[in-house]
């Protein structure tokens, strides 16, 4: 029987089948990893949608900050919008240009991490994939919290419901993608074209009108949908008192603006994804992303500025542009919908990443093993499950607030692609290829250009959050040692050299069975006497004894004479019955002490430990019953030199099969 | 080795030891129980002051159904209340001497479920028993409710934070209820008879006032302690439209005002803690008890009636009095907090009666098993945290509203009164000692009277929550018999009969043991030989293999060799090393079906599972590893016709020893 045939559904209740397909979906073959490999129409969506959907909250954290200085005194402030915008454009293009080679060279995937890691050491790859994991964090909370605000722009009524909703999407987006890849594939597709061609629309209408009126278009009104308590300048975001528009501000606008990057690194991290060439497609879609980013952010920092939107608490910037360039009426709400869906999509593609690389991270054992596995719809979904739920208590903790989340925001992305462009840097200058020396400047000013800006970025929002950022990725790099020590010496421990086998052609041991006996001598203490006996019975040098813990003294003698009465004369040689007092009515106690004055007595034997077990068939009766077995089981599994047998007796067959596929486990 | 000595320490870790002790004290033996029965002097706040206390929220309770009516139009109405002050405290007389007969005739306590079961029969008792244990929760969260708005009333500024404060005092309950009875005694004799003292002053020192004035006192004016938007009217509790003093709202303040009789219940089921001669002790607690409330409601009500007190949501009516005899001053604040201490205490004898009465249901079987058990420190720790999980519950539910909550309360304890006296009637008509007849006579008069109030109560606060308790006990009932149906089929099911011993003097089975490999030799897996070794070895017609489940098929060659290179050449037999598939990286259902494979060619042999597992001796890093072990042993311990053999491989020594002695279980 060297090979077993194997069926899905054999030993999976109906129910709970039926249950797992409904949410799961069918369970996935290993063969079938490489057919979900994803085509360039889908794959542009998965991975770049991240990037662009941060222009629905990239241009508006511009404005909160401008707009402050702007009231506060310098007129102009907010037409300098316009210049930030193109300064991240101009990023996102030698971010882009120089990631190119990255994805190129390392098409077997793993992003920074890897490219860092291969160039600079594990412990610079141990920086860039703290960094990273903190940014995916951050891309849900930030995405979820900014969709929401879409959503909640169109229907002020929701305002208080914020986080509930915001933690829902969460679920829901986890529940999509322990699905896995495919689905979420073409699910996530429609939302970004939709968002790009609305968003579009709205770009060029704008700039017609504005052709059309000669320049001149009038300001923004208050959103008529608020309700009227909300309608009062409480509801701007105010200027500090006395701020004017230093240096200072102009960098942390933008900063802010700088989280439109976050989504590049996506890219380049998730590649075995695609469908092969994978390097080729890759290149492909960091191109059409960078175009699609530099169009929106210039077109919609240009829309804000004409109609000289004033950023508020209750609505988005892109809500009001909208509501500017179209009026409330349908586009309006199907932009809305799209800006909602395409954040979906750019939170998905952390739920794409996070476990990807924590995978990668936990492959070099800096990681628990288990964010290795891969769950039978070929998903990581403990990484799923990881992430959902460090970004909901994110979520919770800072109240569904995208303005003080994006303080934490982009500052990891920025140290990543730094580290990796110096390490792409020193890759392409170690291979001396054709063209080498250009490839080495490119990445060099790539990584300065970064470098400079993962320094703006960490001073100008230090204090609104980036400190914690900067506090987390030490505290996570000293934890991902200590795994790797304990791997290393769990390693040295656990290996076994070829003399480690020699004791298997010894004789095998004796053993001394315990077989634990309660009160009342009922059919599972028979069981487990039975149990106790095939261990033991037949084997030369072995012994088996009962053991009573006497925690009511009352029964004893009953117990005694049942023994004496109907146990003994059956057997064909004596079983000593131990009664163990124990005077303050605890269970494990007095049997670990009689288990140590065992121990004394031991030579060379097993020492063996019979639990009797009951199951009654049915789990709504199991609160009826004392748990001792189990927990005696678990007391009995944390000593030594203890092996603890579990005899169960089935009261009747079992009417539920829970457990059973690994679903609730 | 028939009795091995114990002692305390021994195997508990220190730290364990030291917290155990500094929370829950001293572990007691059994032989100590009964010098921890109570002393009259401190019986009597243990058991009497949950009456006593009710006199800080009755009086209130009258009050705002008569306040309603009053203001709406029923004049006079506020001075009816001394009427039904006094109606209450005949009840009280007339209940308190019919239970003195009960307590004396059931000295073993059980208190109505024993006397309505004995008497009535299982049903009755178990209405008795279900409307008690709602009763006994609704008692602790009325009383805790009420404490913190006495408390409140003093601070207006915790207005916020009621439900916050009150679940902190069930914890405090619960943790000294889970110290023990000699504790309660002691730490909560002082609180009543500062009541009691306080509130005496109070009464005469309002009286003394009314007298010197001639009849004529002022009226009581807006608390000055409450910040200025509570002082609105909209503070004070409002009449419904339209609502004239009709027999209903006298009714309705009468049953609110019967709250004060739960109390009597508890002396009468817990007669086993006190001294003995224990029925003696208790009726004269009864009869002391009974004394001290008439006392104060009728007192209590006189002082709000002579200062016109109008009840409020923001201050209790038993503070409004207090301020308008003391003025806010020293004894004002005394009194608030005698007030909440004696509505601790109150509380705090339902954590004696509850799990007490859920012991005495279990004993019957009507109630899980684990209910009868007594902790380490002689309480029955399970009925403790019960009570304290489902009263939180309430609170949580009901905001800490005593006025909403207020509904619930009562009925029960009126439904019992009525069904125990009946059963009490009934106990003194069959045995016809001297004087029978008027003993017959009493308890049906109290019946009858109790059973009305029952009727009254249920009607008039139908809608405002009876309706609850009375859709409850039915399903309570329900349960119990549930549960009775179980344990019986249980006993049927496992009692041994003679012959069923007989399959003991035949020889043992042989076995096959199973040993599951993965796919790396490491020391777990060479211990789960050995032990598989240990059990199989030299025994007649035993057999062993070792199986492997391929999640990961490029592993399967390694193994293979490292097993034919090692594992074998050493063994004095072969062991079949089975490769089961798993195309789906299930880890369960291959190795399940693979035991219906097993299973069919098995005969008369015992199928022994050994699942080799390691323990890496430091808790923090568990995580680390897969917990396959732990998920297959669930998984095999559910599955019939297997015994499951866990071996651990110890990595070091255990460096915590968590879970010894039973605390965290």
């Amino acid at each position: 029987m060297q090979v077993v045939k194997n069926s899905v559904a054999a030993h999976t209740s109906p129910l709970v089948s039926f249950f797992r397909k409904v949410v799961f979906g069918k369970p996935l073959a290993s063969s079938a990893a490489l057919q979900h490999r994803l085509p360039i129409g889908l794959a542009l969506p998965v991975f770049a949608s991240d990037a662009i959907s941060s222009v629905a909250y990239s241009t508006q954290e511009i404005l909160i900050v401008l707009a402050g200085v702007s009231l506060a005194g310098g007129g102009a402030a907010l037409g300098l919008q316009i210049w930030i915008s193109i300064a991240i454009a101009v990023l996102v293009v030698i971010v882009a240009t120089s990631y190119r080679r990255a994805v190129i060279l390392y098409p077997t995937s793993g992003g920074s991490y890897t490219v860092t890691k291969h160039n600079l050491g594990a412990f610079m790859g141990l920086i860039a994939a703290a960094a990273l994991l903190i940014d995916y964090i951050m891309t849900v909370a930030v995405s979820i919290c900014s969709g929401v605000d879409a959503l909640v722009s169109a229907y002020p009524r929701l305002l208080s419901d914020k986080v509930e909703i915001a933690l829902l999407l969460v679920a829901l987006l986890t529940l999509a993608n322990l699905r896995g890849t495919k689905e979420s594939g073409w699910t996530f597709a429609l939302p970004m074209y939709a968002f790009v061609t609305l968003a579009g629309i709205m770009i060029v209408t704008g700039v017609t009108h504005f052709i059309l009126a000669g320049g001149h278009v009038q300001a923004m009104g208050v959103n008529p949908h608020l309700p009227a308590h909300l309608r009062l300048p409480g509801g701007l975001i105010l200027p500090k008192a006395g701020a004017t528009l230093g240096l200072f501000f102009l960098l942390r606008a933008f900063a802010n603006g700088c989280s439109a990057m976050t989504g590049t690194e996506a890219v380049s991290n998730g590649v075995s994804a695609f469908k092969p060439p994978e390097s080729k497609h890759a290149a492909q879609i960091l191109l059409l992303m960078g175009g699609i980013l530099v169009f929106n952010i210039i077109g919609i920092g240009f829309i804000t500025h004409i109609y000289h939107v004033v950023p508020s608490e209750t609505e988005t910037v892109l809500s009001m542009a909208a509501r500017a360039t179209f009026g409330i009426g349908v586009p309006y709400y199907l932009l809305q919908y799209a800006t909602l869906a395409i954040l979906m999509v750019a939170a998905n593609t952390s739920f794409a990443d996070f476990p990807r690389l924590m995978a990668f991270v936990a492959r070099d054992d800096f990681a628990p093993k288990a964010f290795t596995r891969l769950g039978d719809r070929l998903v990581f979904h403990r990484g799923i499950l990881a992430l959902a739920l460090i970004s909901a208590a994110v979520i919770v903790v800072f109240k569904a607030n995208v303005t003080k989340l994006i303080g934490l925001y982009s500052i990891g992305v920025f140290l990543c692609f730094t580290l990796s462009q110096l390490g792409m840097a020193r890759k392409i200058g170690s291979m001396r290829e054709k063209g080498w020396r250009g490839g080495v400047i490119l990445n060099l000013v790539g990584a300065t250009v970064t470098g400079l800006v993962a320094v703006v970025v960490a001073v100008s929002k230090f204090t609104e959050g980036a400190w914690m950022v900067l506090v987390l990725i030490p505290i996570i790099i000293a934890v991902c040692y200590l795994i790797k020590r304990h791997y290393e010496w769990f390693e040295r421990t656990m290996t076994v050299h070829p003399e480690d086998f020699n004791p298997l052609a010894e004789p095998a041991e004796p053993v001394t069975v315990l077989v634990l006996v309660s009160s009342d001598i009922h059919r599972g203490i028979l069981e487990g006497l039975e149990c106790g006996r095939a261990l033991a019975d037949g084997k030369p040098g072995s012994v088996l004894r009962a053991v009573h813990i006497e925690m009511d003294p009352e029964k004893t003698d009953r117990l005694k004479a049942k023994w004496a009465q109907f146990v003994e004369p059956h057997l064909d040689r004596q079983i000593a019955l131990d009664i163990v007092p124990s005077p303050y009515r605890w269970l494990t106690e007095p049997l670990l002490e009689y288990l140590d004055l065992i121990d004394l007595e031991r030579t060379h034997d097993r020492i063996v430990v019979v639990l009797p077990e009951f199951e009654t068939g049915n789990p709504l009766t199991h609160f009826l019953h004392n748990f001792t077995a189990r927990r005696l089981r678990t007391v009995l599994l944390n000593r030594p030199n203890i092996t603890v047998v579990s005899s169960r007796f089935f009261m009747k067959p079992m009417a539920w099969r829970l457990g059973r596929g690994g679903l609730v486990y």
